[in-house]
């Protein structure tokens, strides 16, 4: 047990998240080096060499002067970049395959319960109303990606596999086959006025905070088959502004929303989007994080790093992701 | 005008089915020949060599001495071979890529709904609950496509893509990339035992007809993470022994069901489909058939026979598809 330690610092409220249940995982994946749960009075905290985090409180990092490398347990490193006594070493955001399907999986039935009139044909069967309205292929609407990461691609090439007309957007410029690539301040109208479906997974940075509001929504695509634009967040909370997507609902300016993060989550029950007849709600699970996966390729890493290999998916503190 | 008349015969409630849809698309792709409407008194009939229908009556087509081909505007050809008096042509029935992928859109739709607790999420947020449950990825769940032919066998591509475990049954064996294929009666409860979500995509013949009952549900995977296995059905109403899946339903033999036929459609009003909690219910509009692709194929069919070519997609009336 010579090998700097492991701590794990992880506060979420849902079982899923349980600090236990990532202990048991990286105890699995790192057979020969000490990890621990935090806080834990019992480690000398110059011992501690990585920290595997998610929403840690400011300042919890700044009390271990050898850290050498933070792995957070998401891919959103927002909450982390807020800190501002984050210790100045490698911050490395999960990046891993079976993150990137469950997203394209949240993505694509959103998606596809929009263009298939979900919400109205629900509301048939409700009403025992035998009613089928005419249905579009997919090849009629156009979907616009905002965010080509590792997520956004994969989501975007599943959605062309389905006969969509897929667009992306992202800061910088990207290239992927069969996807019309926009990027930067200059093509986003282009982008935005060819959207019929805007699916956002842009990270939140600086820049991108209420990015979704009225002036973005008034230019999405006004003549598409499905009456009016549709949204879907499954980036941050920050992203959007709430009163915006309430009342560009309510004016017609969107004809519905799909939304999986908010500013406040839990989202408080007295939001209007609980009970929005054009909002369809998911309590933050798009992409559950497998703590199998994650702490696998946390435990890779680490071994790639002390035989003086690079480390992957470092997040860059100017951009913010 | 000495071609061959085209004579249409639809009977339809659905606006999207209406005769003069047809006949509009058909005089668009066949200029130089006679299209015309039945009934229509006016015409010889023995001038009319192809007939494009949609569920005709019994004897209809019988009027028409010197018929060459019957084109069916629809995949499934069962109410055509129910009529005794069907002459003895050839009968084509449509494969169209559009119509492919239609259906695959609303498979992937209700595999992943159910995939990923649709029905829990939507009465969560009619509860103002935030409760996100255990999520599996799709490589935890086996989806069984039943029917193996240009539908299924697309369908299954798309799931695999998704990253689901597919498998497929089929009568006759058929190999497809990625997928595990079954056939033939032999083979048929071993694909059953592995199956979590069921699609059935069958032809109606006298052999599939109530092959949906209890016998078959009994023999699903009892241990997924769904809990109990899926139904999902957009074939014919008549694949399905409706009492049994009610049943099945109700005492967890099936966890969930999504239904877009139906024995008798319209779906009657005092249907308990309509009000079952574990139904997702749609008006057999899981694959829409496109006028204009479809009136394309059929013009270039009848060129291509009238050019001394072979007829694509002719249903074996053995077989009865």
């Amino acid at each position: 047990m010579n090998k700097g330690a492991l701590a794990i610092l992880v506060h979420s409220g849902t079982e899923n998240w349980s600090s236990q249940r990532w202990k048991s995982r990286f105890d699995d994946v790192c057979p020969d080096r000490s990890v621990l749960l935090l806080p834990d009075t019992s480690i000398d905290p110059a011992a501690v060499h990585y920290a595997a985090v998610w929403k840690p409180r400011p300042a919890d990092l700044a009390a271990f002067p050898n850290l050498r490398v933070i792995f957070n347990l998401g891919a959103g490193v927002d909450a982390l970049m807020a800190d501002r006594s984050l210790p100045d070493v490698p911050l490395v955001r999960v990046a891993v395959g079976d993150l990137t399907a469950r997203m394209t999986e949240y993505v694509v039935l959103h998606v596809l319960m929009h263009h298939r009139q979900e919400l109205y044909l629900r509301e048939s069967q409700r009403a025992k109303r035998w009613a089928p309205k005419l249905q579009w292929a997919a090849g009629a609407i156009s979907v616009g990606v905002m965010g080509l990461g590792a997520l956004g691609a994969d989501a975007a090439d599943a959605l062309k596999r389905l006969g969509f007309r897929v667009a992306g957007w992202s800061r910088s410029p990207k290239t992927i086959g069969g996807i019309d690539c926009f990027h930067g301040e200059q093509q986003f109208e282009a982008f935005l006025r060819r959207t019929d479906i805007l699916v956002c997974l842009l990270p939140l940075t600086p820049d991108t905070r209420h990015i979704l509001n009225r002036a973005l929504f008034e230019k999405l695509n006004r003549s598409s088959p499905l009456g009016a634009p549709v949204l879907i967040n499954a980036g941050r909370g920050g992203l959007q502004n709430e009163a915006d997507i309430l009342q560009c609902l309510d004016d017609g300016t969107l004809g519905a929303a799909s939304l999986d993060v908010y500013a406040t989550e839990p989202l408080p029950v007295d939001s209007r989007f609980w009970t929005h007849p054009k909002v369809v709600l998911t309590p933050h699970n798009a992409a559950d994080t497998d703590a199998d996966e994650i702490s696998k390729y946390v435990a890779q890493q680490i071994a790639r790093f002390e035989a003086g290999g690079a480390l992957e998916n470092v997040v860059d503190r100017g951009r913010g992701y």
